[in-house]
């Protein structure tokens, strides 16, 4: 197999992603120098993803770029940030050849120019292993906010997700055959929201001062909902027939209505799920209407803590399945 | 073995690495919000190490932990910045116990305390493969500066280095029982610095404004001063009597003169090389030893391209490997 060396790999590969930002000095020093825009604050966010555990061998591999890249463009829009650099560090395994690797890096050219934000550095380097990519995502706040977290929000907060909720999960259920679903379309639609996530970038910062708390759905609603909960010491009440859902997850759950499980408790949405008090709601839905996103009030915080689900009958649900843990 | 989940690993052993930084939310959040002093740029780097590549099995985890941190910081000091904050993605294989995460994350503590550099966030994954590990380093140097390049070196610029040269490509050697030294002291003074590198955070931020390129010798000596020259479009000569070696290893090259070429180009040392105009000598030495960090010029670049070393006699030596290639 035809494989670059370190240096060949970063100069004909990886540069190109930082064209346009000279403080990445072309990926060829020792470090990146970046300007942020007078009176912004930074924020940090990484992570990392590992074949086998968080993406199969067989994954086309510029999707499995563009998610590693987006799931950390999600975690900005949590934040209210605005998307400043990425820095990608990739150890490749010896049975990745260059046609692999370029298209990963095919994937991830796809986002930097979709997202406008530059590769500014990382590292490369082997691996015996499974390969595993980390990005490190930069963003910027005003300096006057201190960014948009989990820990402000108070009882009676009103509770709104962006998008529609479920539909990765059911697509992951539904791509490795363990559900049928009655077309094609509600098939590829499914399987397209669990491969390729839509980072709310832009509703993001529009929520800065209009909501009190946020985060990014990636463990599953309730769960994301009970790190709300916890972090800003309340409890969490969402009616179960206020959950967004797209028309192909409704026909799902129509014919298996186990599967509202999945959809309460199922990760991978990368919608925004936000807190805000009810005087503001006009403002928030205006926010996420002038980025052309939907976005759906499903319940409220209240005294207490830990989170209840009302079914279609007002009766909490039981829900045997709080979300997913990755450890 | 006993392992903690995911949130409790961070609860218990990563929060406290982000004391004193309340931009880093406890790591509870999506992200770390994080103010730069005013006035300054924000400078990132990254490494990645992999278990059987970048460090061995039975290696002190404690040592793996301080090496990764350190080596990020060399990257910060060589482009002149003040370290700000470190993000740490780990994924750990189903092998490594608690007491062994505990042990990793106390060397952790040790150098975000020496450092005085908190940990802001990352990543914590498991994996079926080596563990591996990244650090992504943030600094920052004053906005009125562009950082300390490779790239802005003239033909005519004085070359010194800090430390001495070496050491940890010796030490390596003699950990793997090739190299037989004369007592116990010289073997653990060389196999310590191939260890635990110091990285030279004081001196970097001395030499901006004063040095017209730096780099950190990680791919040794003359491989790195030839990325100085590629950069700066120069060529570079350095005299090998005037390398500095410590006592350790002049005593051994005393014995084994074949071993100037690991001297030379092995790797490891994390020292920084700097390129001046010979009329800044003055300054450039009294910011290193206001560090009380020797400083001492090896040569000069010219113009062409490409590194020759003079030897004793004034001749230039013959070096068959220029360096060590990663990847």
């Amino acid at each position: 197999m035809a494989r670059r060396g370190e240096f060949q790999l970063i100069a004909d590969l990886f540069a190109p992603l930082a064209a346009g930002e000279a403080g990445a000095l072309g990926l060829t020093d020792d470090a990146a120098v970046l300007d942020l825009a007078a009176g912004r604050k930074l924020v940090v966010t990484a992570d990392a993803i590992v074949e086998g555990v968080h993406f199969l061998p067989d994954d086309p591999p510029d999707l499995i770029a563009r998610k590693l890249v987006r799931v950390n463009l999600s975690d900005l829009a949590a934040m209210g940030a605005v998307p400043r650099a990425l820095i990608l560090t990739c150890a490749w395994p010896a049975h990745r050849d260059d046609a692999w690797i370029e298209r990963f890096v095919g994937g991830l050219r796809d986002d930097v120019q979709a997202f406008a934000v530059p590769v500014v550095g990382g590292d490369t380097v082997s691996t015996p292993g499974p390969a595993t990519f980390t990005v490190t995502a930069l963003g910027t706040v005003p300096a006057e906010s201190g960014g948009l977290t989990r820990r402000a929000a108070a009882a009676g907060c009103k509770l709104a997700v962006t998008g529609t909720i479920g539909d990765a999960a059911l697509g992951l259920l539904v791509a490795q055959g363990e559900v049928e679903v009655a077309t094609d379309a509600d098939r590829d639609a499914l399987v397209d929201r669990y491969r390729l996530p839509r980072p709310r970038v832009g509703v993001g910062p529009r929520l800065l001062g209009l909501a009190d708390a946020c985060i990014d759905i990636s463990d599953g609603l309730i769960q994301d909902l009970g790190h709300i909960c916890a972090a800003s010491g309340v409890g969490g009440e969402i009616e179960q027939h206020r959950v967004p859902l797209s028309d192909a997850a409704r026909r799902l759950v129509e014919v298996r209505p186990d599967l509202w499980q999945t959809v309460l408790s199922g990760g991978d949405d990368y919608e925004l799920l936000c807190a805000y008090r009810e005087e503001r709601e006009d403002a928030v839905l205006a926010a996420a209407a002038a980025e052309g996103v939907p976005l759906t009030p499903i319940g409220r915080l209240r005294r207490g803590e830990g989170v209840r689900v009302l079914g279609y009958d007002g009766h909490p649900l039981q829900i045997a399945k709080g979300g997913f843990s990755h450890f």
